[in-house]
């Protein structure tokens, strides 16, 4: 037997990454319906929308602030700063997931477009989520702006 | 032994992370170092040093420019930065280290101190790093300014 276990434990290691919660196979596919619904609640100017992707112990580390720590903060935040944007449209792009384990990080591109057409910025942005019982939420977001 | 194997692969899942290959005890203390590093070599001026944590096909994220891709661009956009900075000298302090499979998370907080020991700027950012052959290299870096 105990030759047996390392063999069984092995076979049960190379099993798919969801059995063993180390990768979740469904994780990139919600980590892009989060970025659309991250942008779609943006674009239709509803923070709570926004917020309601973040963990609760999530921490949102947007330019120009102080970093704003747990969901209430950050509705609060996105609420100025959808306000700021007087109605912009953002177009939001995952360019790479990486996955760890009960946690994944995105890489990606946003462009920010005024509510009268013209370019309002554009940049980068790196998202952790964590899977909380089942769902992947938002637990530290950053970006910034590529424009001098 | 069928209701034996669970509960020893049970154990052995739950052994320190680095006999699975998912986490890395040393990566954190890399991590600490690799922060450590990069903070001296800004210090001391040397854009060479500090794109040597960067693996080669790294990406930095830094504000005002877009994304530097590869080593040399690296190097290229922190000298240029260095230059700029006028003999700053960086603190950098990691927050917190998430862990995956051959890749890390670091998230953590910068001051920047202009040579004139007036307050500079500082932020916070998320760097991942991954594993190259046994060494923790920077794989992907972005920061941003809490200044308004």
């Amino acid at each position: 037997m105990r030759s047996l276990v390392p063999i069984l434990c092995g076979v049960l290691l190379a099993l798919p990454s969801t059995a063993l919660g180390q990768k979740d196979s469904g994780a990139e596919a919600a980590i892009h319906r989060g970025a659309a619904a991250w942008a779609a609640g943006w674009n239709s100017g509803d923070a709570g929308a926004v917020a309601a992707l973040y963990a609760e112990d999530a921490v949102l580390m947007a330019p120009g602030m102080e970093p704003a720590q747990g969901r209430a903060a950050i509705m609060q935040a996105l609420g100025g700063a959808l306000k700021a944007a007087g109605g912009s449209q953002m177009k939001i792009t995952p360019v790479e997931i990486m996955q760890g384990d009960g946690m994944a990080v995105e890489v990606g591109t946003f462009v920010d477009t005024a509510a009268d057409g013209s370019h309002r910025d554009h940049g980068r942005y790196i998202a952790v989520w964590k899977n909380v019982g089942g769902t992947w939420m938002l637990y530290r977001d950053i970006w910034n702006s590529s424009m001098p």
